[in-house]
């Protein structure tokens, strides 16, 4: 099959789809199902993009089955008619590749075929050279996958591992490859993160036992770490787990770009809490030492619009475009006068809603998993990617088991941000 | 909560559906979910029938919704909005209650709970007793409930186990509860069936992983089993497996009453064939042992009506009624007169398709699995139950692996059954 | 091979036996000691009398070297050739075929051939019926093997295993088989002494993990259990393990008698109580509910010697004969009027040590592991078992962690028999 | 205790393991060998070598009973009465440290602690600072210690593991460190040596089931590989394991110095092969390529002695001592007129034999194995080591299934080398 998927090769595809889809539901069907995964493989970026609108156009819903649905519902008398007409609806709704993409999981490998199909989808879907109407297609099928994955994926179905230096060196190597927080440079790095003062914690799904989905680092201290440089450090000492009284979150990624609006963290923060209480019943704190990935762009957005409260103004030690320009200087990190306005307006970035979502994406996943914003550390990161992109700050979140609840919702229901009082200051 | 779940206990329980329908999709559900299910846990039957009734009743489509979104589906302009359109009136027309049931997954065991709350609302929905209202609801919600257990249920997450004598006895307890064609009598009796030239298969899912969800028993034998008694010889010698060349399926049994409609075993007879001739290649015949239990009530119904074919009336060594009469003879097995015509009259019966289906269940399984009907013996299973049922006969089902996907579609699509000359030959 | 090792046979033997133990140490071995061990499970009984004879008598030590190495030995003018002679002497009277028994180790399941072999050595040595140079030849080879067996099986190579209901079937019956004390009469009756308030522990060997060597099954209770027929009732409530305050043993049994005379039980109940005390801190009382199998004959010859002391003669209600005589009375187990000499003989039975031994070996076991006497229970297993053997007694041994030291050395080095003060009491 | 083992602390000692020694056989003894264990631990190297010297001076033999035990020996009158006094005096003669030495085994990591021991004894012993009395007491500690060794390690009691990728990184690790004959850089050199064309096979210890004991690294390769750099190249591409028809054994590491004199690597290539044959049996030829360690060193001083045979002296380019400088040069990998002299006189080295063994520790392993010396291949090794140790020879050894056994037989009790023609033509 050519890899552009031309029409004669798509003929050929359609061809096997349709005769599936025709199909009643036997024990026949994986040879062909096989086949359509098969020569999927085998195509181009611009043979996939025509097998997605293959199936958003041709295997997608049948309007006149829908309008006909509709006029039968519209007819039903009583409440059984109704319910069964309702139902007949909706099944004519249902798109017809749904039925092939379940299909998919009954392949060997078929779930992660699925979460790879998805990542395909959605690169696909995001290039800017695509036409319209592709971009409707790989949507429409897009959407579709994603709701079969969040099915897929429910939490139940999900086990928890903990990862050590004892487990398999090939699961290990994903670790380093899937780290996006804080770069894993190297197997000696890698150990450090796993040592006796370490925990790490992975959700895995049955069909995929060797593909961890999204996992979390964590340091077993004493106090609340302010600054990232100690825990990243292989040559500082380990503390004993009996004697921390703290867990910091300080990494958290997700494996697989195919789960993308598939949420996992939330699930995986609460269940790893619930774990190290179990565990190690004297850890008192969970809380996280964050990035703030969109402080920068914001700070030289908001800077250069000069667009401050008054009292923002007060900090600043030079004029906005300066204090950008100081912010830029390679000796940045020893200049402290530009510390208090820059923790400031943070505090202002990081509990500023639109649309009903933090502006910050950590800060709003943290916010809508119940944490509240519990500091602000200035130089907590003063690498070359934490100046860039934070400033250089890092962001304490504090989980506390009894407030998690309430403040979840309030947060996601009436967009109410919880921070300590240290932050409120911050605001005003 | 009182069990018949009273008007004021059911007000508490709508409270807390209402609120976690309400809620927006985060991490704090757990809780009430949790007490929901606890809550059911201690309801009489009268008490489920009503908590299944308030989620039909209560929890489900907003008609009005659907009326406007099929408004606005009429008003879309291009293939863009009339797409979302369709996505809109398709998620009006998902029940509220269908989120329930999905959060249940989340719990611990709630996969099992899922299954256990199907096989409630069949028990209580087959209740001649129910009011018209009540058993609308009652299927209602069993429908929602089997369309996400064939979800979670997908093939491609369960896992082939073969049971032997080295599993865990707690497992193997369940075989001996759950086996439905032939008793398991005794561990003696359960340890013959696990014997070196035996092979007994089963699913599991990831989320149950202690309980079987259908398993299989084979006998490894030199040529066709035609009877059922040697297979359930606990004192009869083991064959070499290795010597070998037919697989006989004598028994299939579904352990999970909540996952009826959930076809399980065509995947298992596949999963199985595709295992044994990877582990002995030199096995050429793959054939069940089947009883035929709806056989003698439909052989009455046909002698009485007399309702009989030239050559089955040929066949006849007495009066319609007068055979009826020696079949129920306690010595009836040594009747030899009486063989022909319930030979013949057994073909018509595996054969006859009645609404698209098999009139004989385990006939149309096999017949849809795309097995073909080889053989009728006489005599196969004279227990009081082979009598009672199958009129101590039963059949043998071949399964082909290069013709079980066009048989299957040929009987499935257009009712084709398939069959062996010497079956065809005792229907003329 | 005929099965009794003629002459004609054993010379074959005899050449590859000798051919094997002139080699040097190379990996060529192996196929000549399968060949010798398989030739040996061919044999006849007598065959395999000769086997050891042979190996004895040919295979053993050669008496002209060591003589020599003893003129060697004498010779020796300073330290290091004093030592080198040593080692040169008890090289020379290390038996040829140490090396071969030791060989066999190496084979496929050859660890168990060792213990079989030894079982085999056991039961042809107690034979009465063999000459006195072959029970000479038996035990000698006996004996080297039992000091073999004593260094493969050393507890530091052991596996300490929980058994539950979740073991596999083919080990479970293993139980059933070996059950020496209370014999587990069905399946149902293991799953009950597999309960929740259930503990069974067993030793393993790497070479043979499917084979139990030794296991101990306990009661959870709350209290001490006087009596044995509450803990083997099938249908008693099961108690929440958490609220036990008590481990009864009620049941050591070996499970290879090939390893007799290697003692494991010790070290099993020393671990079995370690392990209890860290999974149930709660657990208070660690003891036996033990038989008394010796008490019954030794209490007829007592009787009929009229070796009474005079508080004994003092408590019997009756003529020491019609004592004996009521004790076989269908009845006996209201007889009230003898419980108290039963009772106060039986005190001075356990207690009685001869050659450095407890009469009884159950006794002598518990007080060489540093038990205490606690109680003496009348009609504490009144089966006909338990009367013909124990006279209906049974006893506990009690085992204080702080305690088991000081006790065991104490009875092993000076024969002290610790004991409550109630048992005490029954001995004046 | 202080570290030197001073005469106070070593006051202590002695009285607990005279109190050990002194008890008889019971549960009790744990806490006093973990106490003596634990000691050991906190000693220096003095305290150590004492320790030792203790356990030779005043825990050994006791000669005065030797001697009475000969004297009973020479009473004897009957076969009966000799063989009880020969088992007296061979007990008699068994050292009292060989009981302490046996009870470590019993701890929690106790066979870890005797090989450790072990080791510890090595190091003492060939430090040329001790004392002669000191050497002869660790000689005589460390006899023992490896007889009890080679009797814990025996073959039949270890476990051949498979290591790959996937195996945990903790043990994966334990490669990198113990690999002894070529060096592993990093973990992607690891990787590529667990690749799908190579196997790694290494023996386990059921008491210490992390620490591999020896292993040995394999190449699939097409051919016999001549030269080492394409099996160490990590970019080479692989080869499909079903199409390899040679196994190529590079490299074979001890792990655990002390168990230096206990040969596991004749067993672990003897299961190897085995293991090899069964899952690729399309495998013709098992041939190692091996370094010839100690050539270079034999080669200078057979150069400077001019001890020459003739047709060796024929073939060298220069006088001696000009042969040798020119393999010092930095060019001397592009001296081929070297070449010949250099071949035939390795092929010489090889194949002498001195007090029954081969000069060359490799050759002597390979061959008391039972293979027999295929070829030498210049310039297989030229980096600075494998010119430094082996003049960047490398030689194949092959394993023949059939002649195993006779070869190594030959070469134990004959001193009789095999080799190929090749390489026989070479020697004259």
């Amino acid at each position: 099959m050519g890899p552009d998927l031309e029409e004669r090769d798509a003929a050929r595809l359609r061809s096997i789809i349709t005769d599936l889809l025709q199909r009643h539901d036997t024990s026949t069907e994986r040879a062909e199902v096989a086949a359509i995964a098969d020569a999927y493989g085998t195509l181009s970026d611009l043979g996939r993009v025509r097998f997605f609108a293959m199936l958003a156009r041709e295997f997608w819903i049948d309007r006149a089955s829908v309008d006909q649905s509709i006029a039968e519902r519209q007819a039903a008398t009583d409440d059984r008619t109704h319910r069964e007409a309702d139902r007949a609806l909706r099944l004519a709704l249902t798109p017809r590749s749904s039925r092939l993409l379940r299909l998919f999981t009954g392949l060997d490998f078929g779930v992660k075929f699925l979460v790879d199909l998805r990542a395909d989808n959605l690169r696909l879907w995001s290039d800017p050279e695509r036409t319209v109407d592709d971009t409707t297609a790989l949507n429409e099928v897009g959407l579709e996958l994603r709701a079969q994955l969040a099915t897929l994926f429910d939490v139940g179905l999900l086990e928890l591992r903990r990862l050590t230096w004892a487990t398999p060196a090939a699961l290990l190597e994903k670790l380093i490859e899937y780290e996006a927080v804080h770069t894993i440079g190297s197997w000696t790095d890698l150990k450090n993160r796993l040592d006796s003062d370490r925990r790490c914690y992975a959700f895995f799904h049955p069909a995929m036992p060797d593909e961890p989905l999204v996992f979390v680092e964590i340091a077993l201290t004493s106090g609340t770490a302010r600054v990232l440089a100690p825990l990243l450090d292989a040559t500082a000492p380990d503390l004993d787990p009996d004697r921390a009284d703290t867990a910091v979150f300080y990494s958290i990624s997700n494996c697989q770009p195919g789960l993308a609006g598939v949420n996992l963290g939330t699930a995986l923060i609460e269940q790893v809490v619930e774990q190290l209480r179990h565990d190690l019943p004297q850890l008192k704190t969970f809380v996280t030492l964050s990035p703030i990935p969109g402080y920068h762009a914001w700070l030289e957005a908001t800077l250069r619009a000069d667009d401050l409260r008054v009292h923002e103004r007060a900090l600043l030690p030079a004029a906005p475009e300066r204090v950008l320009a100081r912010l830029s200087h390679h000796a940045w990190d020893t200049d402290e006068a530009i510390q208090p306005a820059l923790v400031a307006l943070c505090a202002r970035y990081l509990t500023t809603i639109r649309d009903g979502r933090a502006l910050d994406p950590v800060a709003n996943f943290h916010l809508a998993n119940g944490a509240t914003i519990q500091r602000i550390n200035w130089l907590a990161d003063p690498s070359p990617t934490g100046r860039d992109r934070s400033a250089g700050l890092m962001a304490n979140y504090l989980y506390e088991p009894d407030h998690i609840s309430a403040r979840a919702e309030a947060f996601v229901a009436r967009n109410e941000v919880s921070m300590s009082s240290a932050v409120r200051d911050l605001l005003s």
